[in-house]
């Protein structure tokens, strides 16, 4: 049978920096405390592809996704990072005319958690990888890997909080009294979804539940699927004395980092992102930073 | 050429009680208050198959779609759901083996509101129409014209409000004050969207914009794009103020209908539906009900 | 604690069809050849509210769905649909006022296949389950369950293929010589996304890999992962000798239900809806239809 | 009223790249050809946030676009970039604070294109704004334009197009003879999604539909939305005449972009990317690649 892929162009002699397949869905097993996990992953897989060729073999990409799967159905891997690390190096041996693989991929992960003792049950939650391989000039591979995690929580909003703290103490003077100092007062409050990730180097190793902890302190408050009425009470009590802009969220986020992760050097890069579905308009707020460990031990004087 | 569509099925003679186009995007020209507005539209037509007949001719709802655009443009039509009438009846023309012509069709819509004067903006809303024409074994086409609107707008729940004054007030037993009577407490706020649609018969008109004022009317809060410090404060009380379950908005804008559309007849269905994406939970809250204006005019006494 | 959702409505007595949670996704335990699956479900639960109360005590949803997954954990269901079925009996327990409980539930699932030996990996596909509760006058309560799957595969026109046989026919006369019979000649092909839902009384069971095979028997070709230059022609041969439009892919499927499932009653409702995304068009074409066993077993001689 | 987002952050000193508001969604009033076209629109705004504010004046933001529409409706811009980069613009004069603006935004838009004379009608295409403003450490500010344009067309895969003439000569020996060479083959076709997006430095212009007219050339075919039987067959014949891999759409589409776009200087972002929606996979293939024109100019000898 003809090779056309590997044919030369019929135009444009150009590079492309990333031909692949995206949305291919997969079971990846991955052991967690000793207990085999399956995530229903969705992955995206490319390669650079040089001027001379005309297109790239992407049914390789297919065999080595299922390849990987029957690996992990075999013996789970420790990590769903470990999972999309294997897939980039393996990429790089199998297109043998490309230079840059990179996988991205995310998968629903729950976790069993509750507002009290009684009330745990399973939350949702994103876990997110984003790995690089990259061929150099003398052949060794380097390897860039992204772990991340999203949450969803909720936000209140601190500076209707205080407006409405003056409107409302116009109206009912009885409010100024110091007896009431501390009293939350009412505001917006809304959905907001927060995404986090490191690029980490080779040997470092994070959990993404710690993502994911590290997400939800640093909102308003984390939320549950059950909630009595007494602990309903007590979510939105939490939320409103932890009042945060998307702002807040973002740096009350990143300032924890160095607490949270003392051993991650400080050359790696940290992304983050986060969106409040405001009830009070029809459009989000969004905050999106890119830093780096070592920024983030260093915070602004000015 | 052949007429494929023409011939008979090679297998299974059973009629389809639907088959068309979906997802057709077209502008449709519609004349307000003296203003030529563009509507972009998604279409989705189809017509029954009988159980002769390999396939509908799809390429004739293309060409209609695109005939009643060129007709909208020329001579603006005066509703949405007027052109999507147009569209229905002239189906069961074009498709003369076919019975039962449906047409459901949905626009962004932009209205100029604000919370005060002087914050005025465009706000945008959907526009819904789902038509039906039936030719009966007289020949006779009859039409249903099934209009309808979406709003975003804004819930604050009355049940966590409660629980959160008692737990408040007994931390501050200030706040048992009788001057403090009236005080709004703090609860979960969220997005709330609503829908409202009536399948009206022939000869009488609705307009979208009513359906809004109605469903906004009905929500805690209407929410808009420019709100300045005092506005955002304002919008906030005006929601605890008005705190509402999902149930509340279902009903309230049900028992508002018989005095706003004071002339639809008693046998006009009425249907309605709203979400809430709740700020506690990742999950959203949703109700949805179907009634008539009749049942409308007479609540339940139990 | 005030329990404000028993109390009365503040205006509207109106019944409400459906209150409930959707969107709440969870991981359940299904057993299948001795094998234990996880799926990660996405659910809507939701009951009627009578006239008289103001709220749906929705966290009793939550509090289920919770309970039912820890139950499946331990003990793992039999099917999607008897977790579902069990959700819907369990609301009624709940929800003393509600008379009729609607569950409708989706989940990814994997099914290892391959277009020959040796290419098997895991193809994704969606299983369904709509299950409807209803407590009669007497308190006793029916059970409805619809049980359904989704399959991704490919059609091919077979109009195009003739009109394009006659053309290229005009061009290249040689192309109508004897020999060439049977030759499949160029049309165009597009994804196709096919469900089938069937609403079974109790004690019935379907297995979703059956509904799956039904549905990918009835496209012009299933689709897979993994593809070598050869299985890539077999494929593309095997659509274009099975050309459909979606009224045959509809058909075709129909006419089989009778011999793939010949234990079920005349009286079991099917459902079937498919869509192809056209690779000529920007839009789509969709066909559904709602039938019986019965009429099923009797075709049209019309 | 308390500025609250004038205040110093509480913790983590950290400037924010961006904060600002998305999908906010606006009606654009565009001139072209002397016509008034609204283009229903979509925008994300972003400035960034300095270490010693707590908050960003996300108001100013809403405010700003309500008066850019307002100003549009009384004097129609001459293209929707133009109304982008007079939004960032605006963004650095209303938050002084902040040194780098970010506006991204997409508007769906229609061309009247047939197949054939008589055809015509309206099809979508979506047309794409990213514009940044930089102020410098002088004050002055810098602006990149980015204008981008998406169409959805089709290919038709060479490879599988060989390997079907392979087998398919084996099974027909006349399909060798001379007088069939040039006869199109089967294959497998899909619904391509290509985008292309030039970072335009100031004083150049590029009408969107020059970019629309680009990536419909380096499809295999357009898709149209009317086709009767015999225009079906040509298109098909089109397609299949021109069959591609994404990578021959990505590089003919770079290849043409020289001479389509004479006046473009060398230092000129090209960004392109392209999504098949494969016929015979459930996932889709694509590919990404970021140039300049410069670079275009001089493709690769290797």
């Amino acid at each position: 049978m003809k090779d056309v892929h590997a044919m030369a162009p019929t135009r444009g002699r150009y590079e492309l920096r990333q031909v692949g397949i995206t949305g291919i869905r997969k079971p990846i097993h991955v052991i967690r405390d000793g207990i085999d996990h399956v995530l229903s992953a969705s992955f995206s897989v490319a390669v650079d592809l040089p001027a001379h060729r005309k297109g790239s073999d992407l049914s390789r990409n297919a065999e080595l996704l299922a390849e990987i799967v029957d690996w992990t159905a075999q013996k789970p891997v420790e990590s769903f990072e470990a999972a999309c690390a294997k897939i980039a190096e393996e990429l790089l041996v199998r297109h043998q005319y490309a230079n840059d693989a990179t996988v991205s991929a995310e998968a629903e992960f729950f976790l069993r958690k509750g507002i009290a003792p009684g009330r745990e049950s399973f939350e949702d939650f994103t876990i997110l990888a984003e790995t690089r391989a990259h061929r150099g000039a003398d052949g060794q591979v380097t390897l860039t890997r992204g772990i991340g995690a999203e949450a969803v929580g909720m936000t209140a909003c601190p500076c209707a909080m205080e407006t409405c703290r003056e409107r409302l103490t116009a109206e009912y003077p009885l409010l100024a009294d110091p007896s009431l100092k501390g009293l939350p007062m009412i505001t917006h409050n809304q959905r907001n979804r927060t995404r986090l990730l490191f690029e980490l180097p080779p040997g470092i190793e994070v959990d993404a539940t710690h993502l994911l902890e590290a997400i939800e302190h640093a909102q308003s408050s984390p939320t549950y699927a059950i909630l009595k009425r007494g602990d309903e009470a007590q979510l939105v009590l939490n939320a409103h004395r932890n009042p945060k802009f998307v702002e807040d969220v973002m740096r009350d986020l990143l300032a924890d980092l160095p607490a949270r992760f003392p051993k991650i050097p400080d050359h790696v890069v940290v992304r983050v992102g986060t969106v409040s579905e405001e009830s009070i308009h029809k459009y989000n707020v969004e905050s999106s930073h890119e830093t780096t460990f070592g920024e983030l031990r260093r915070p602004s004087e000015s």
